[in-house]
């Protein structure tokens, strides 16, 4: 039956989804304050690791395991869940909401240069190595 | 007991996450293909619309429900999950792995630009009005 198999899926994205954003909240939590400044380095780590993930993900795990159910559980799930675009522009607008809008750009511009840097090197390695 | 109510936390991050990253899963699947080229307008779509949730969630429901499990199920579970860093930067990485380095600094450019003005706005609206 198509549902039962649509619905098996989607329980894949939610078991993945859950364990990726406990997981956020856990590493977050545990590097928050490990800088003494208030730079949000704990989800410049978090997002950068994430981007990590998805570049292997699209390299490696994906050809290696077809089946839609590692897409769900690893890709729309885990990952998805894990990364959070809301909380890098929640960070980014309150250095802007707070007047200092150089770091607030900083900011942004070092998620985004490290997001695509890390998703491109794990893309190459996934590719070269596995 | 301390670690019981630590535990119980988790899980509102874990349902909120679970939640959050079905949501996302069938947001996209229902707008994709909706526009006819190859942007990926759905992902586009999903991460605006989380901002204004984030932005809403600071301004409004934060202060209105200050209890650590409505943060923990909202902010880290619901939207953390609902919104990808990891899918932003991926569908960046494919049209610069392309060669479409226009469009790809146009695409990542849009998500900043648009993710900030949802959250500014639906902040300012959620102090204003509720």
């Amino acid at each position: 039956m198509m549902w039962k198999e649509d619905a098996l899926l989607l329980i894949y994205v939610a078991l993945g989804g859950a364990l990726g954003s406990v997981a956020r909240y856990l590493v977050a939590a545990a590097l928050k304050g490990v800088w003494s400044n208030h730079f949000p380095w704990e989800m410049v780590f978090v997002n950068t690791f994430g981007c990590i993930l998805v570049g292997f993900f699209a390299a490696f795990l994906y050809t290696k395991f077809p089946h839609p159910r590692w897409a769900m559980l690893l890709y729309w799930g885990f990952i998805g869940g894990f990364t959070a675009f809301s909380s890098f522009i929640k960070e980014g607008l309150h250095f802007f909401l707070h007047g200092d809008h150089l770091t607030g750009f900083l900011y942004l511009l070092l998620q985004n240069t490290l997001g695509l840097l890390a998703a491109s090197v794990s893309f190459w390695a996934g590719k070269t190595f596995f």
